[in-house]
């Protein structure tokens, strides 16, 4: 199946790729994941041609280390230092706002909070915590917020679903509805698709966004995301990708390839040589 | 403290009252919860007093059998028959709609779907599940739904949260929420405020909407819904009760009392003798 439209014939003047990391290198799931066909390759060839390459993930269930290991077990070659996760970001914004969060997080991801103070908490801070979103857990949010006078509700992502290898599963973003709805409070949102996220990994490469791509899985977050810093977006066909994702009502891909393996066999063959 | 504004100046013309239950005749919780002081007397008082009288509830943890034995319990004289619950409302709907659901709710609620088909699922319906509002259930249900064609959501209610005796507890209208947003469809709200809720127990008591009254602790649900099909409102300062919500941005009751004793006295005390 060919690529819809012709992303590849002004993909001349792209100096740098921002690649998403679970639909797009692999799917995750019970035992690791699986790494998707072409992907491992993919990688390796587009960090071989010179362009700038930074793993853009909303991933909030583990570590950046944790991450990076996972990823090598599977055959990627990734560094620590070119992930841009949520929970980072999160650090830097609470620092910055001068606030103590109630975490509802994942284990997995509780260390990259080592050393915030959550005591006497002044807003929320929820991630992908899966199991956790127990009721018990949500009501405990729940009522930190509603005591607070000004709520604050902070969100790593705001996807709606991901594909695991046993089928979509419910992402952060269901239970930020959860809680904006529970104290009629809008979250703010930390990761993908927040602007300074985006800019931050641009930033990160010294590259402009218009001679930037994102490679996603994720109409909105993803694509939607880069788009509204001036990159370009081009959507994958694996991991959560649905056909109806090509006719969405409010984001237009630059341009869609059946895999990442497809995306950087037609940008490297497209590129200015 | 006296009632804000005027309300029974203007209630001679009263034939009937919709009470709400749980926060008005009593706040649940652990160990069955506790009555309200003079709430007991006040629906005795209310029914003697010739007014047709009718429970509109949203409780979906139990069957009205049980509510109406717990009621008993604390000193209500309550019979099944004058309860309205969206349980009930609920199997109508799905028959109307030759409706097979996949039930997310609490187990105490099971017993008033028996006999309803719920093979092979065409639609997703929600109660005040509580504890069963778990991952795994929800993302059990998202997966029914994200598999439909066109998405059904039917919500028992839309209440954001209510109270137990130990505190603030989240209801069903987050979890409505939750699962809208996972598959941008929108629920289908059967028990209040949905204005066939309000009209079928008016039809009951055989009382024109512009003729009864609707008292309840929840400022949307309760009174907006009841003002939204020409009834009179009336908020008590007991439940779930808010001071905010006397500023409330869209719906303003035609009074405010302290309590469901209050109520009933002023209004035995100015209507039309």
């Amino acid at each position: 199946m060919a690529s819809s439209g012709s992303w590849y014939d002004s993909c001349s003047d792209i100096q740098g790729v921002l690649l998403d990391i679970s639909g797009v290198l692999y799917d995750s799931g019970a035992g690791g994941g699986v790494a998707i066909p072409g992907s491992v390759e993919a990688v390796k060839k587009l960090k071989q041609s010179g362009l700038s390459v930074r793993f853009c993930t909303n991933e909030t269930q583990c570590t950046r280390d944790h991450l990076v290991t996972k990823l090598s077990g599977l055959g990627f070659q990734v560094h620590r230092d070119e992930v841009f996760a949520p929970a980072p970001a999160a650090c830097i914004f609470l620092k910055d706002r001068n606030l103590r969060p109630h975490l509802l997080i994942h284990p997995g991801c509780r260390p990259e909070f080592e050393g915030v103070d959550c005591n006497n908490p002044n807003c929320v801070l929820i991630g992908d915590a899966s199991d956790e979103f127990s009721y018990k857990n949500l009501n405990e949010a729940f009522r930190v917020l509603v005591g607070l006078q000004d709520p604050i509700l902070i969100s790593m992502g705001k996807g709606r679903y991901y594909k695991e290898t046993d089928g979509l599963t419910l992402d952060v973003g269901v239970f930020m509805k959860a809680l904006e709805y529970s104290c009629d409070v809008e979250a703010e949102v930390v990761g993908k698709p927040a602007k300074a996220f985006f800019l931050a990994a641009l930033q990160d490469m010294g590259v402009q966004p218009q001679h930037a791509l994102m490679v996603g899985d994720d109409v909105v977050n993803d694509i939607g995301g880069a788009q509204s810093v001036g990159m370009r977006g081009l959507q994958v066909r694996t991991g959560k990708y649905r056909p109806e994702d090509e006719h969405h009502p409010t984001v237009h891909p630059d341009g869609f390839v059946d895999n990442l393996k497809q995306a950087v066999d037609l940008l490297l063959q497209h590129r200015g040589q």
